[in-house]
């Protein structure tokens, strides 16, 4: 779900800049002779590669922020320099949001909070119209100013900056999504329904992975941790 | 502004093929292991090339349809396989709009009505929640079925197809469109500046052209034969 | 041998779609305004991706099959949507096949026969002079009929579509293929002449591993299941 | 037609180099750590053009060479660094041709007799194994040594250089090259259908250029010259 | 000449840029996580494509300003948008002068002197050790404070920007300008051999605008005008 | 720094290239109608990786040997055919070596001496006026007429051969450097500043390999092994 959710980050946040929804009125590719409109992508794992990838195609300027140097090794040469890679500090991230048209927060740490990495200060500073994107909202948003919305009312304006905050991203493309699941899925579907689910979760280690609660204990750690909960490991819980 | 038009229609494309629009629920680019969605575009001219490329930008599955040879030829040089290039005939539109997901409407014929190259006939008969967008509405639009819409309400459903027919599509990008206009129009408006209108107009065969109606004579051509209207040449119009 | 291989197919799927080898008569890239050829490729490895490439480089319409989600990510990140990436399940495979002009089997198992993934129902039901390519032939081939074929007369047709299976392609390329396997082959050789066979077989994990057969033995082990033979371990056999 | 036979002539050349066929036993892009094959491709218009296409995609290593410094430039611009562009030189020719694995004879000059460019000797002195393609067979031919040959018998080896000289390579790829036609001439055959071929003639100028005999004159004036024959306009001979 | 011109200013643009010549020490491509040189090439004609082209090859960030919106339109289809296309205004050259690395003039009119667009003013604003390099300084140069210099001293320090403005480029790449040139010139060498130069420059239009003095009298218009002389066409002044 | 190194080499070597640096006078990338240069990079790690990408974008014909075949093939799948790659065997580099305009070593073996694979007949052999680029000088180099040289003297000539043997290249882009560096340097600087570096270097590995000497024992295996030292772990050295 995090290629759909990056993919689709960039399609909405074009749909934001429009005048309509209270964005600035810039077209991301610009056109011949007027500038590209800036995007900025903090977090280049899976979903921020997805939307770069889309903001390249759609011809704006792309930067991705990481603290990873080995991963923007990695995008620099699936890339070359149509994307342009800078090492996460916080004045880097300060700069580029200053300048931003788009902002996509797209750092995810698997079953822990996002870390708020734009704070309300900067958020403030922002260009009036520009666009928040926040992929990490359903574990608390990487935007200080950042707050869950639905499909049927997306966005809000905040500082004069449009937050697009959707928990559900990839339910708005429920076709493409369900392919994408299904693809991804059907092989433990399988497993469990041969197996039964405990000699299934038992014997399959990304089974057991994906037990986050059971009989009343949390066996997932990082959600435990995140909590204050006990943890329980998997294997224990289900005996 | 038709390189403008021609990439917003993509960009409205993708988000009204979103579930809450009333589209499809797909991604323009699929995902791996997805199909990618399926773009036809009817014209291969300035926006209909514009809109090539975003659609191609944003991974769809594309095909340009033109009536010109020579116009496949250069498009096909231009962007090599990624785009698919058809002759216009009445089979082959047929059957690309039957199995489109969004069908981008981008014939332009200047100074006169657009054809109506896509039937009512045709439109009933196109996957439910497949998406029309159609540029050449403010010429009186290319499909059968589409009328003019606005920014505050810009889609409706007619046989379960969203039709997107916003007269002023740039406006949503104002900013953008605003510098883009002024680059065109700069030169011309020092002109006018400096020589006065009747002189400038007399002097610069651009700006003559561009006179459509003086002192109740309809001066340009086209115009005043879809009107009904006598034409008179702008040279004889303003003296 | 696998990229050699997989290059050659498509040269060799060429060559069979024209006329006078019994095809259907396509241009694999098609022409401006006139569509082009459909390949699919069953099998994202080493020479399955070589035939993608090769296919795309000849501008036809490209889709890879493969069982392996994380396979195609990487496959759309390396050649982005040019290439088009699909889950393989039976659905999948069937509606490819069936609208497919060339298609490719590239499924190896190392050491294992190849499996059946290609139906005589399916194949009964492909377009006439449609071909096949069967990479896999030397361990039985993915496709239910195929059977192995020689450079002397590398095609039979069945059921209206050509096929091509012949055992060694890389031999048509003899020249290619013989730098290339010196160059894979150069350091063990070197090996095998500085220590003497036992020596070196006892030393380099990579040369035990290329042990089939040793004083009666069956030293690797999928070729002694296949076969239903006793497997003995190169370690052993050789003392 | 030029469309079809520049593409098609990489992948002959490609089949002829085969080693069954009398060839080198080389693969057009070669593979990792071996090099890929020569293309020399003589003269750079459509047809030329649309060989280096598909040789560059088959990732040979690929020179076009022209007369025409122009052309040399938008092929430049075109393709980047990935093709070698050479301005046509006795010199240039030679060194490139005996260097080559495949060359491609691709000058035409409408309705006369092609240029001998590649003589006798430069054929002799050719790598053994190499393969040319002549493209411009038709009208004479472009190399000394070729001749006119069948699909059904479509190449010769002289001096140990395979020679591919079908006339109507098209015709291989009937299904392909029928539908190119048809985009090509329904427009004419429209208008010769509405309006009886004498007034079409008269009227549209595309038609009468293609009028070569008429009532015993030779209505085409390159035809006329080369034939030693008496011109007379098509103006004049449909009166 | 201006194609050499073209790509060289970029190569000695980089050179400029290193500490030991006095250039801000910054690297044109960047490296992953630190941001690219900017470079902007005030012209897109010949030479200033060519000089976009290398300065995108060396992975700056580009920007090309040009008075023609054609023009922009043209380089945009080119290249995408990997290269950033301005309208030519004082507000729009200023700006991206101040925030540059390397400056490319790149402005020239046929025989005319070049227009000062980059004003003393702008190039006192510039920042310490950026580098401008003037293509036109061999028809004055179009920044205020270009001078010519010579290969054996190319650059001057001024306001703290290092200019290099070597009024003959191509020589330092002798050989490859000397095919250049030969390719170039080779056919009028061959007319002028063949039929005497009076004879030559009668007959070929292209050889008479070459002519710029006969006679005493000077027989170009733009040079003429220029330098305040009387203008006696070509066709007079050879009799 | 390999990086900066990497991407430097190929603008020193353009530079070099030049006739007033001793060089052929040849132009990295030809013009249309005249042939590239002929670069050649000995070793495909990621300072050749950066070298023949920049190679690649300033338009040479470009071709890297390494003795890896594995590492071949992940550069073969990242640029494609316009990458040359080759394996190494002593045949393959002198051939190259002897038709090339620029050679850059980039063999770096961590902390041992560079193997010399250009010996001393080679570099005689070599063309009048092409260029060497040792990025492996501070390792002794790969050359065998290679000699450590400043940015105040960069380069010598020796056998007609120029040589630039910069042992610290990064220093001339010194602004770039240093962002580069910090962000590599970054956290470790933190570790250091708070646990002290006796700590610091006793929990973190990577701090603990980067300590060549401590207290007069030499920690870093392949520098003791190479200065015929005897070898302490880090580990007991700190104690």
């Amino acid at each position: 779900m995090s290629e759909v959710a990056g993919r689709m980050s960039v399609q909405v946040g074009a749909h934001c800049l429009e005048k309509e929804q209270g964005g600035r009125g810039v077209l991301l590719g610009g056109v011949p002779g007027v500038k590209a409109a800036k995007v900025v992508i903090i977090g280049g794992g899976v979903s921020g590669t997805n939307a770069a990838r889309m903001a390249m195609g759609m011809e704006a300027y792309v930067t991705v922020i990481d603290k990873s140097l080995p991963r923007l090794y990695e995008l620099d040469l699936q890339f070359g320099s149509q994307l342009h890679t800078l090492f996460s500090t916080v004045e880097n991230i300060e700069n580029e949001v200053l300048e931003a048209d788009l902002v996509i927060g797209a750092v995810l740490v698997p079953g822990a909070a996002a870390p708020k990495l734009v704070t309300l200060d900067m958020v403030k500073r922002m260009k009036p119209g520009s666009v928040i994107v926040d992929i990490a909202i359903d574990q608390g948003g990487c935007f200080e100013t950042s707050r869950p919305t639905t499909h049927a009312e997306p966005t809000y304006v905040e500082h004069g900056v449009v937050h697009y905050c959707v928990t559900n991203m990839p339910g708005a493309v429920a076709r493409t999504s369900t392919f994408a699941l299904n693809n991804a899925t059907l092989p433990f579907v399988l497993t469990l329904a041969d197996k039964g689910w405990r000699q299934a979760v038992s014997d399959d280690i990304n089974l057991r992975r994906g037990l986050n609660i059971h009989a009343g204990a949390v066996t997932f750690e990082a959600v435990a941790k995140d909590l204050g909960l006990p943890f329980k490991p998997a294997e224990k819980a289900i005996g």
